[in-house]
């Protein structure tokens, strides 16, 4: 039977980078495609502790609990939450199956078809599949390397009058880029000014790295809370400071806001795992996460100066990026005449893969751009990497004006 | 500041259960309303060694996973439910975040405003929830204790053409009652001669007491399996065989439209967790679990006797009810005169808890039913629960007809 599919089945697109994923599975292509950690690098001896730890008591640890989510880790992470500036009592936190799950729930409860949201150009696929899902009007304002230009920002409020503004404010994703705090500031203020909730999404702001300048800004969670505003709603994960696994993210924001949320999750799924919500709980009780995320967060940034020093050795012509401060992507940009989608089917045949930029705008793409990840592939391969993407750049301008490309 | 709310959001009903459990949570309240496993039933030691044995491994268990659920135990489930009479492959199978999200996410990529669905009355309160934040035109089949009435059913198909039929056919979740085998075949006839889909919801199926004449009937998807056909999907869960707390469920159809489910769960949430679905298939490798089906099963039958003969002995004068040969609710008629909904605080007044009947109808409701849930509630305090619904009764009866009511 051919099933017949709702509007909303029909304006969800699939994904480039799950594809891709995909096609290096098991593959000895070395991978800089996906966002993925560092797995050498997970507390696996102390999550198998709180584990064991959990399941070692009353049989009650199995049963349904609150779809808010695990009250002990809701207090934790709200203590954590005030040490960064950011005012969340527990029960004014959601627990989400990861970050991800916190945008779509807020669109769900936000956005109907045609309403405007404004985002920064380029940003998180996954966040704009969700906002194309709801058939949202996704506007890009324009931005540079210290964040959303506030003139744009403030025309666009003015146009559109946006349901909503969502952004990857500290090293971004696709771009690892990250706002001055006067641009946060003005954002914060013409949204606060013209009424527009914005959605801060923060998985990587605790991945900074050493001596980074902009290691340390507030974020725009934190501005807000320090002027009793409820005009951001922030969300963050486990999933880059533990591990991915555990599907553990959360949202907090409006006090009604984050009620109604919880009620669309009741309706969506009842409740994320409790178990690994307890177990996350008991890790915070007894694991110096602390010191962790200060761990990865030097080893990710000797990763990232290991891919940048071969970036720089390589010297491709017209080729330019930014070293990221923190964070887990770099994003280069090639010489003009270079089409990275085209150029992937090349550096796939050589062995190495990358998410071609163009994926990540919502509207006219910059077609010579790649997102890098620099956390997951063993930093002894990264030089192997770059000179495999060498050798495919080489071959697109052997070819280039040829009818094979 | 105030949020704009998406249509959706003002779509969505709160849950009267949802608010009874947390009146009751903490208080010597006696609660047959959630519908909650039995704790102590639960294989905690079992589920430990199979956490341990999974945290044993390499850390890349801890690493994100694929969309579609970690293919072991999708090739376990797969195992599972060809001894149903099931035909799912691996790759055919959805894990989902309890079979809840699975309801979720096929009403996502189905239902358009207005489209009709079908389902019986009563019905699974938190499926009507979702079919309602869809804005679903939901259409009552009229049914008695065997299940759908054919001709009631063919009508409906022809007046309506709807997108999908919602039912829960074994033990079903308010009343208990399970489909008869004719009625399974005439529903599965006439839906496939009309091209309409079939969700059957099956969490209870196999919590099936001994020696029940209905405890053996074929899935409704077993009966569409045998004649290769894809009218019928189905969503199951470990919530209720295993526990709750892993919140891991499945649903599983035809191929093209669990590819599209997949496509709307990485928008949802990219994954469930990982740990929990690879410790699902480690209990699936050493943990006997039919036979701990099994004893459940029977456990919970010795439950739904005590309560029946607590019921019994009451003798209300008007009121009825037949006991259920599997699941986990008994679905109680009282005398006509008594509202449950009105009649409920009087019941916490004395220390008891139910579900009012009338929450789990789509439309014109009767208002003396209460769905009573027998596993969770520790058999011995069952007697009291039915004394103080009983002093509740009688307290309504001497009010009745008085302003107080």
């Amino acid at each position: 039977m051919k099933p017949s599919y709702s509007v909303m089945a029909n304006h969800l697109g699939s994904s480039a980078v799950r594809d891709i994923l995909k096609l290096t599975q098991g593959s000895d292509v070395i991978s800089l495609a996906g966002g993925l950690p560092g797995e050498d690098l997970f507390p696996v001896e102390a999550v198998r502790e709180a584990y064991s730890r959990v399941l070692s008591g009353s049989s009650s640890v199995l049963q349904y609990g609150l779809t808010e989510g695990y009250l002990p880790l809701r207090e934790r992470l709200s203590s954590r939450l005030a040490r960064q500036g950011i005012q969340a009592s527990p029960d004014n936190l959601l627990l989400t199956t990861g970050s991800q799950q916190s945008i779509d729930l807020l669109c769900r409860m936000l956005i109907d078809p045609g309403d405007t949201v404004l985002v920064e150009s380029p940003t998180y696929l996954a966040a704009l599949q969700v906002l194309g899902s709801y058939r949202a009007n996704i506007v890009a304002v324009e931005s540079d390397n210290d964040g959303m230009l506030p003139d744009d920002l403030e025309r666009k409020l003015t146009a559109h009058r946006p349901k909503l503004l969502y952004a990857v404010p500290t090293f971004g994703n696709p771009t690892g880029a990250t706002w001055s705090e006067e641009r946060r500031k003005a954002a914060l203020e013409l949204c606060r000014r013209s009424d527009t909730l914005i959605l801060e999404d923060n998985p990587y702001g605790e991945i900074a790295f050493p001596g980074g300048e902009r290691s340390q800004l507030p974020s725009l969670k934190a501005l807000d809370d320090a002027s009793a505003g409820d005009t951001v709603l922030y969300t963050g994960t486990f999933s880059k400071i533990v591990a991915p696994a555990l599907r553990t993210g959360w949202i907090t924001g409006g006090r009604e806001l984050i009620a109604t949320l919880a009620r669309a999750k009741q309706a969506a799924d009842l409740h994320s795992s409790t178990i690994d919500q307890r177990a996350l709980a008991e890790l915070l009780s007894f694991f110096d996460l602390e010191s962790h995320i200060a761990l990865i967060s030097r080893e990710y940034a000797s990763r990232t100066k290991a891919l940048s020093a071969a970036l720089h050795s390589a010297g491709w012509a017209g080729a330019s990026f930014e070293e990221p401060q923190g964070g887990m992507f770099l994003w280069l940009m090639l010489d003009p005449s270079i089409n990275t989608t085209r150029l992937l089917p090349l550096a796939l045949d050589r062995g190495v893969a990358f998410v071609p930029g163009e994926v990540f705008y919502p509207g006219q793409p910059k077609l010579n751009a790649m997102r890098l990840n620099f956390t997951h592939t063993p930093p002894k391969q990264l030089p192997l990497a770059v000179e495999r993407l060498g050798e495919a750049i080489e071959e697109w301008n052997s070819l280039a004006g040829t009818p094979a490309l």
